[in-house]
C-alpha cells in the first residue's frame, strides 16, 4: 500500500515550526501544487473557483507517536492521535481543504491555491472535489 | 512512502457493485472499523456522537485510470480522476464523513458508525476528527 506522488507544494512556508495548523487558521498563505507532468490530464474538468481536497504526505512525521497533547498546549489533556489533527501519526496523511485559483496554463504546471498550511516541498498524493450538497464532504 | 493500516472495515457491503458512491447519498449501510489492537491507544479523546474522516485504502482499484465518466454514465462527459470521486486513481484513497456510533468497550476492538459506502475488508489507514467552526473540515 504504497501512495503515488501526483504533485508537491511549492510555498513560502519553509518549515514546520512556521506552519498554521489548520488553513481556516489565520496565517495561511497562498501556495502552489507543480503537478507532475504525468499526472495533468487528470485534473480534467476542474475550474477555477472549486473548493477541492488536497491530500499531502505529511513527510517529517513521526509515525510512531500514538498520544499528544493538542497545540503542543500543557494545558490539554493527553488525547490519542486519532482525536486530533497532529500531523505525527502511524499514516501521516494531511487534509486540506482548499480553492483553486488557478489552473495550470498550456504547457505549465502550477495549480494556485488560496491558502495552504503545508510546508514547501510536501508531496501530494490525491486530489478530490469537494461534492456534497452541503458543500461539507 | 507507504501507508500503515490501522483497522479494517466491518459491513454488510460485500462488492464494489453493490456499494452507493457517497456516504450522504442513500443506502450506505451502518458499519464498523475493526481497530488493529496496536492503535486502539489512538482513539483515545473520540467521543460518541462525533463526527470524523475515516481514510481508507480502496484496494480493489485500477490506479492506472486518468480519465473517468463519473457514474460510468455514458451522458457524462469524461473527466480527469482528481475532478471525480472515482476509486480508480493513482493514490486509491477513499474518504469518508462519519459518525461514531460507540467506540470500542474494553478488551473489544469495534468502532461503530452511522453510514459507510466502503466494502468489508476495505483497510481503514486515518481516523481523523471534524474540527472546523463550520463543520466542514
Amino acid at each position: 500500500m504504497t501512495v503515488t506522488q501526483i504533485g508537491v507544494v511549492r510555498s513560502d512556508l519553509k518549515s514546520r515550526t512556521g506552519a498554521p495548523r489548520q488553513s481556516w487558521m489565520s496565517g495561511a498563505p497562498p501556495a502552489a501544487i507543480e503537478i507532475d507532468p504525468d499526472f495533468l490530464e487528470c485534473l480534467e474538468g476542474l475550474q477555477p473557483g472549486q473548493d477541492i481536497w488536497l491530500l499531502t504526505w505529511l513527510h517529517q512525521s513521526d509515525r510512531e507517536t500514538r498520544k499528544v497533547r493538542p497545540g503542543h498546549d500543557p494545558n490539554n489533556p493527553v488525547q490519542g492521535v486519532f482525536a486530533t489533527r497532529s500531523p505525527d501519526r502511524p499514516t501521516p496523511i494531511g487534509l486540506h481543504r482548499v480553492r483553486i485559483m488557478s489552473l495550470p496554463a498550456s504547457g505549465e504546471l502550477l495549480l494556485h491555491v488560496d491558502g495552504l498550511e503545508a510546508i514547501d516541498g510536501t508531496p501530494v498524493i490525491d486530489i478530490k472535489p469537494v461534492i456534497d450538497p452541503s458543500g461539507c464532504f
